[in-house]
């Protein structure tokens, strides 16, 4: 193998692939790249068995080949070295870089122990704006259950209708979901379908192509899903992730979403989130705040105490129709929902003191976030 | 007690007074903040016993007193406040703010128990610019001992002459020396002076002082040393720091800094660091770098291998006079060294393969760092 290529590209490429390695101390392959040279093209591929991540780069191909070398010391080597291209050569298991003032040699291993990535070759897939679709991923990707006990909780609940993808998450305390347009084009999915992504997957989505201007596809098998995007408006890919799917049902989510409310109330984001950050200093281990809603007053009182460090109370005018209302909330969850929603105003649907609370944004009936309360004891 | 602040004076007096506190797990009370109502100002005193930090702030005091309370709840309360001013007023143990939407009351402990900050009155001082006599210690600071085996060299070690101070570090593999010019006035120190500054207290005193447009005072005692910053130009204190000092004997460190040198070479900093940090990516777990130094040719070698990574080379043109030497160095006490001198270019004397090599400034005399070589084996 013998190629010439942008060191910027190379950077670039190694930075998408680089970050699901280095967690398996057993099987030191999967801190590798495997790089390929192909036609005109350099292809860097990583895996942690559970997801496989792949770049092209455009290169100049002397000589085509293939190599597995450790990641971490190669893209060490790219951030630093001067000059703008490099060279790289291959002889049998070692990787050689030389430049005007360099020459180094990197050992690496032997490319029939790198584990294969499959492809999902399907024709079943669709098509989004990759800006939009991962910022919808953002936005829930934080509320999957951080444990095991339940798997199917553990990742993103992606659902498909007509021209319409949601994508939900929950840790039985609360609850998201983000309603993307799909853009047009679909094959294969007439019917709904669903599939549930582990949330690393989403995690290295976001990372790879959250900047991307233009479309990525979405090829799904029944255990597996492959996203592409295209180096501009070519067949030819410029980035792949393949990600094992998580197998179980997912709970019937929407069943939980209030479909009325008792109390509605509108309210200044930022001016809420900070008067919630107030009541947690005093909210001790329960991480208790209370909300006392008073339609009729035009106002919340949001309080808390603790016998330990002292009490609080702050007032908020809001507009509100309905009933009167005091509800308890971890406040965590309530920051944390506060935090996703990024209008100057919030929409908050309250039904009494024991049901779920729903808040959305004013301006965006694509985004709602469900929180349960604390139980008033 | 009953004042009235500016939100923004009593958020930065309280970022100052903080940072030391929540350490200890055992005295509640040293992570409270003691606050006293005097003249016209409010004072904020905390300590960890080994360091006692004061700020005075400006404020309206309607009432005198004095009280002590978790000093995070109200930093925390102080940050997320919407308001300009902050109304404070003690009763008893309780503080109480008030604004106009909302009421919050904080918890404290006696006054009696909160230790007492010793105030250093001493006819020993000396003057110094902070923002120079902050950069100096910066410059040194990361270079003492990390372990208490030698108590000594786990501080900054202090000496005065005639108008010059300076201050030295040293953890045995490398020490580093800067020299500050006194501002003139002195006083009670004709002779030559020196002491052991904890390394805790040092960064405590570049957090207070490094961005004071102005003087820093030093009273020395035995056994402490007070730092003082003035509002404007009265005598007024604006923020006090006081430390005991590490009680032994410093070793004599310029005895370990070479007078003359074998080999001399101007090189470029940056491109140094970089190819040290190269190499760094192969040095293995000795961390050791190899140069190879030839002024007849007018480059130095930079190089490493490991039996399972690999190996790299570079050349790097440089100005050179004396013999050409091959010596190594742990990559991080070099790389630590460059990355406290701020020139372009560097002077590096070297004296032989097993002697230390001096790193300065090539435009600054003020400065040293000694590293002592990986001896050949």
């Amino acid at each position: 193998m013998k190629i010439i290529i942008l060191k910027e590209k190379l950077a670039k490429g190694l930075s998408i692939v680089e970050r699901i390695t280095g967690k398996n101390l057993t099987l030191p392959i999967l801190n590798n790249v495997l790089i390929s040279a192909e036609d005109n093209s350099l292809k860097l591929s990583t895996t942690d068995l559970e997801l496989g991540i792949s770049y092209w780069g455009l290169a100049k191909v002397e000589e085509k080949g293939e190599i597995t070398i450790p990641v971490r010391t190669l893209s060490g080597f790219v951030s630093l070295v001067g000059e703008e291209k490099v060279t790289i050569e291959s002889k049998e298991k070692t990787l050689y870089l030389k430049g005007e003032n360099y020459k180094t040699q990197i050992k690496g291993l032997d490319t029939k122990d790198f584990p294969i990535i499959p492809e999902v070759v399907s024709d079943k897939w669709l098509e989004f704006e990759a800006i939009a679709f991962c910022k919808g991923i953002m936005q829930v990707m934080d509320f999957c259950a951080l444990t095991q006990v339940r798997p199917e909780l553990s990742g993103l609940y992606f659902s498909f209708q007509k021209d319409l993808a949601k994508i939900a998450a929950t840790d039985s305390f609360r609850l998201s979901e983000k309603t993307i347009a799909l853009d047009g084009i679909t094959q294969g999915l007439e019917g709904p379908q669903s599939f549930i992504l582990p949330k690393n997957a989403a995690r290295e989505i976001v990372n790879i192509f959250s900047e991307h201007n233009g479309k990525v596809k979405f090829s799904l098998s029944p255990s597996q899903v492959m996203i592409e995007s295209y180096i501009d408006d070519t067949k030819n890919p410029q980035a792949r992730l393949v990600s094992r799917l998580i197998e179980g049902e997912y709970p019937d989510y929407e069943a939980v979403i209030p479909k009325e409310f008792k109390t509605r109330v509108i309210i200044p984001r930022e001016e809420f989130l900070n008067q919630i950050k107030i009541a947690s200093l005093f909210s001790g281990r329960t991480n208790e705040v209370k909300l006392a809603i008073s339609p009729k007053k035009g106002n919340v009182l949001i309080s808390s105490q603790s016998v330990d460090l002292g009490e609080t109370e702050s007032r908020i005018a809001i507009a509100a129709q309905g009933e009167e209302v005091e509800i308890s909330f971890n406040y965590k969850f309530l920051a944390e929902g506060l935090n996703q929603i990024k209008s100057d105003k919030i929409i908050f649907e309250l039904n009494g003191q024991d049901g779920p609370g729903v808040l959305k944004p004013s301006d965006d009936a694509s985004y709602i976030y469900v929180i349960m309360p604390i139980k008033a004891s």
